[in-house]
Parts: C-alpha cells; structure tokens; sequence
C-alpha cells in the first residue's frame, strides 16, 4: 500500500528518522555510561517501545496508569509510573504489580507517601524534585522532602526530577545549564537523603533537550526522555535536532481552495490546538506543510488556522494554482505528544511513501 | 457508582442541562417553524442522537466519515457530511448509501462537484456557501456558484452554509446581525440557482449562537448546531447559553499541592490546548475550577498551565489549604468539541453525583 491510498486524516511515522533519533540519543547516554529508561507518553506503542529498549535495560517510563497497563501486557514490566500518585489509584498499581509488573510511584506529598507506606503491597516510590520548572516535586532545601521520605520509610526507592523548563531553553548553552540544574539537584536530594540514613538506589532525571546537550549526567542511575524519539517543530527550534529529523507528520487531503485559501481535512483534532510554536524563534502556526513524500516543497505553508476538521493554508499563489482538490499533503507537528494522541495507529513508511506497516497505539486514561 | 468512584481523568455529562440545552434550541427552532438536523461533531454518542432527535425529522450533520459509518450502524441513516468531500472519499459514501444510509456530500470545487456528478452512486450534493466567514465555500455573487451547480446537474440537492464568525461576536445585537448574514445568504444563493433553473429543495444554515439569537429563519429548510447541547465556557461568554448550562465537565483529581500551587491529573490532553476564551471577555485559562457536585465553591480558581497529563491551578491560600492530594474536582471546558473528543465515553450523572449511566463516543476518522 502507498501512502497515497490511505484515507486522511491519519498519521505516518518515518522509521528512518525514528531509528536516527533513537540511536542519537542512545549514543548521548551511552557516552555518559547511564541508561535510559524512554518515556512512552509520547509514542504509546509497544512496536517503538521495541526499538528504543534495545541495548537499554528493559524499564520505560509512563505518564498514566491506562499506559502501564498496555506496556504490561505486552511483557514490558519494569515500568516508572511518572506522575504524582493519588491513594485511590494504589490499588490499581497492586494489581498490575501482583500479575507481574513491577511499577514504581512518585510522590511530593506527606499525605501520599504515608498511603503508599501504608498499603500492604509494598509499591516501591521515587519522591519527585522540582529542579526549577515549579510544576511538581519537593524543592532540596526544604524539609519537606525529609517528611515524605520518613513517612515512606522502606517503601522510599529513591528521586526523580525532570527539567521540564528546558523547553524554554533558546540556545545550547541555556539548555545546557538547565541540564546541569536537573542533575545537580537530584544528585543533591539523593545526598541529602543518604545523609539522613535514607537508601537511595534510583537518582533519575531527564527530558528530551537536556539529553541532548548535558555536558556531565554523573551521579544518575538512568535518564528518562520520550518526545525526541519522534520529535517536533518545537523541538526542532530549541536545537534538540534538526528539524528534518521529525518522523511524526499527519497526512492530509487538500479538501477545498476557496478564494486565495487551501482547506485540508487535519483541523484541532488531527493536529491538536498545541501552539508551542508561538514562543519559539519561528511560529508554525498548527503545523508545517510538506508534499506527500515529506519534501519542503510547499514554500513557507504552514496550517494559519485550526477548526475542528477544517486547516487553513494560505500559500503561495504557484503553489495554490499547482495543488488541486484531493492533493495529499504532510502536515510537520507543533508538539508529537499532542498530535500523536488524536490517532490510534501509525502508517509507517521508511523514507519513501511505501505503508511498510502499520503500528497501534494506545490513548485515554 | 457515585462520581468520587471514578478514576481520573474522565469526562462527567449532566443530563439534567443536557436535556435542557436541547430542549432550549429545539423551542427556539419551533418558534421559527425550522426543523433541526443536529450536528452530531460534538458529542458522537447514538445515546445523546437519540435524546435530540426526539421530536425532529431525524437527519444528523457529521464532520467525518467515521461519524456517518457510526451513526449509520446504530439506525440513523439520513446524514448530511458537512465537511468539503474529496473525490477519493465518494466511494465510501457510496458503499455507506448501498448498505442502506442516505448520505449527502458538500462541495465548493468544481472539479469535485464533476466527480460527485461522474460517480455511478448517484450521491447528492450542497454547495456550500460563504457567507462571511473565509473559511469553506462559494460566495453567492460569484459565477463559480453557477459553475458548480452546472457539474453537478441532477446531483444538486440544494445549499449550505455556517456562520462561523458568529463566534466572534461579542454581543446579542452582533450575533443577531450575522444570524440574518447567514440566513441572507444561503436564501440567496438558493434564489440565484434557481432562477438559472436548478431545483434547489434543501437550504440549510446553522451554528449554535445562530440558533439562539437569529430573528428570522425564513427561507431555510433546516438548521444546524451541535455545541449548545453540551455548552461550554466560551459559547457561555458570547451567550449562547448561562455559564451554568455547560453540561459537560472533566472530573479530576488533586495529585499534589507544591508551593502555592495546585496540581490536577487534567492537563492537556484531557482539557485540550483550546485557547478559545483567551479572546472572550473572561479568560479562564485551561478551564474553570468547580467541586465534586458541579459547584463553583473554588473562588475563582482556573487551569493556568496545562501540561501533558498535568493542570496547574493557582487558588486562594484557603482554598488550597482546604483541598487535600485525592480531593476530586471538576473541570468546565472552554471548548466542548476539543475536550470530549480525548475520551471515549461520558459518565451520566442527573444533577447529583450518582452515575446513572455510561455512553460510549466515538472518536477518529
């Protein structure tokens, strides 16, 4: 089957770029002697989970339990749960972990930690870091992380933290101190604990752009990433990598050319509204337009406008006169974790328009 | 089941404001002698299909193909696709009107409205009509009406439009004035065809604060609308409906509470990246903050950041000391379509907090 003869919208995933990527970031890690434990929640699919766990130790990372319970019953079971747990959803990780799996917890907050110490099925937990984005996480210097690690007592595995205001980052030097803030905290937490009495056996950290530039990453266990497998526009414009490196693209359907505009039938859904872009050196709009084949030849095209099915393109007046109704294009992502969602398979092709297979993924909660 | 059962996140309907906000649009339509034909984009549920239905003639509007196969397999046949078809998709619909549906396409394109005219299914045609929005369609003083309407021929089945830009505006008197637009110009365009000697016997318009706010709907066959069934917070600022007749919302739960912050397991993925009220006169960020029950006892607390599977909520100090990690909370969209489309099913609630029943939802292309 060729990508042509798919019907639109849908995603295509270009294995070529996908293995690049995965190896780009398996020789950053290999060179600083840490493995990698790939974040999922942006691929949610057991067929890429396959390539990006080889030569790594086997474990990934999750953002919701409706994932870890996919990757278990598809033998992947050491698994890092990496979202702040609730006591109500212990008892789901119990079962996962009584039938095999082995999920590990976070937490910054007493009240948590003493449920999970509490539950009789011993769900080992990282306490969470914040390393400076102030989203979640305990800050070092507080005693706060002392209180969670007592009140987790044998349950308390080790820290984690993720350097999520990476991805305001604009240069490679700013990327690589936020790198260097992520693991010196971490680091830090895992001593101050140690210093306390604690056993700490698991310091993690990660995020796409700071696997890509840290300059040291000594004192970490493992290093989570997940976006850069794929990657996007946005990445591409904090230097995480080239933005031809970017497997993800949505294929589309010119559907009308009223007036000097081209509609196509990826709107807010197949995209999503993700307008990371909007900070960034270059603004996407919804998305970057590319031919059938993934080439830039549309000139500057880009998705200007994103109703619910409908995308908006105002090309150039060539290109608008060269493309009719029907014409296929490849729509390049803001943000691979939000478009990647709105779809539940992948058309993988290998560089050329040939569908090679395709690949399921799982979504929801 | 009560909703402090569920896990989280997961999308609440309130039957209760559903059933009224149906009941709203349905007298309203009444009173000008219009029947409905609901558009179905929104809330893709048979279960709510069959709740707006009750009393109309029993056409559905869809945005896709999947939509139609779906309402089709659950018995509601006549199906209006109104979204620009694309000749590649015509033999989809004709194997949908073979098994027994009665679809009809849309066009603007003449090279298309010749390829509906070429196909052996005999598939009837709307031209959609532009009336002010720049987004799809004809406008009524251009030839290329009449060119498309010629390649039609036998397959011109009549007119459509949508007044999209209704959402842009700010006041009754504004949206009243693009109702008459809407109406204006699709009655138009049927007169025009007609006097070049088309039998034009479909002539339909709608959106949601069209249908609310239009003076008259003379010359119209049919309307249009989907949000208002379920409301949400930005058609609540251009008063398509109170804020309290939203009838869907994302239940949620606290997973930790780091600084001054509040963290939910909502964030973009469950609310979407819909920005819609940044524009609005109120800005509610990510969504509105209510409790359990619905209620808005949370001061004036919204979704400020919304990450991938995080929602960052900044509340007043007594708030957040009140509101322990496991608290559940519930989360009015700013835009319903975006936001139910990331789940697969509604929890039915009647007003309280018992869950009366599950509705699955379809979702993709």
């Amino acid at each position: 089957m060729k990508l042509s003869d798919l019907p639109t919208p849908c995603l295509v995933l270009d294995r070529q770029k996908l293995q690049r990527n995965i190896r780009t970031m398996a020789g950053n890690l290999s060179r600083h002697k840490v493995p990698l434990r790939p974040h999922m929640k942006t691929a949610k699919s057991i067929d890429v989970a396959r390539l990006v766990l080889a030569g790594q130790p086997g474990g990934i990372t999750v953002s919701t339990l409706a994932e870890a319970e996919y990757f278990a019953s598809h033998g992947v079971v050491d698994i890092l749960y990496a979202v702040g747990v609730t006591p109500d959803k212990l008892d789901q990780v119990a079962r996962l972990n009584a039938s095999g799996a082995n999920v590990t917890v976070i937490t910054d907050d007493p009240m948590s930690a003493e449920a999970i110490a509490a539950h009789p099925a011993n769900i080992k937990a990282l306490i969470e870091i914040d390393c400076g984005e102030q989203r979640g996480g305990v800050l070092v210097a507080e005693d706060l992380i002392s209180e969670v690690a007592n009140r987790l007592g044998a349950n308390l595995l080790g820290v984690m933290t993720h350097a999520g205001h990476s991805y305001q980052g604009r240069s490679v030097a700013e990327i690589t101190q936020i790198a260097e803030l992520e693991r010196s905290h971490v680091v830090y937490a895992a001593q101050r604990l140690r210093s306390e009495g604690h056993v700490v056996s698991v310091v993690s950290a990660g995020s796409s752009p700071t696997g890509r530039h840290a300059e040291t990453m000594n004192g970490l266990t493992e290093f989570r990433a997940g976006v850069y497998m794929f990657g996007d526009l946005f990445q591409a414009e904090i230097e995480t990598h080239g933005r031809d490196s970017i497997a993800l693209t949505v294929l589309t359907s010119v559907i009308g050319r009223p007036g000097k505009r081209m509609l196509i039938d990826a709107g807010a859904l197949a995209l999503s509204k993700d307008r990371s872009t909007e900070m960034a050196p270059h603004d996407y709009g919804f998305g970057m337009v590319l031919d059938l084949l993934g080439e830039p030849t549309m000139g500057d095209a880009i998705v200007r406008k994103a109703y619910q099915e409908h995308g908006v393109i105002e090309p150039d007046p060539e290109v608008l006169a060269a493309t009719p109704v029907g014409t296929k294009l490849r729509i390049l992502p803001n943000h691979a974790c939000l478009t990647a969602a709105a779809h539940d398979r992948y058309h993988v092709v290998d560089g050329g328009d040939d569908v090679i297979a395709v690949w399921p993924r799982m979504n929801g909660w």
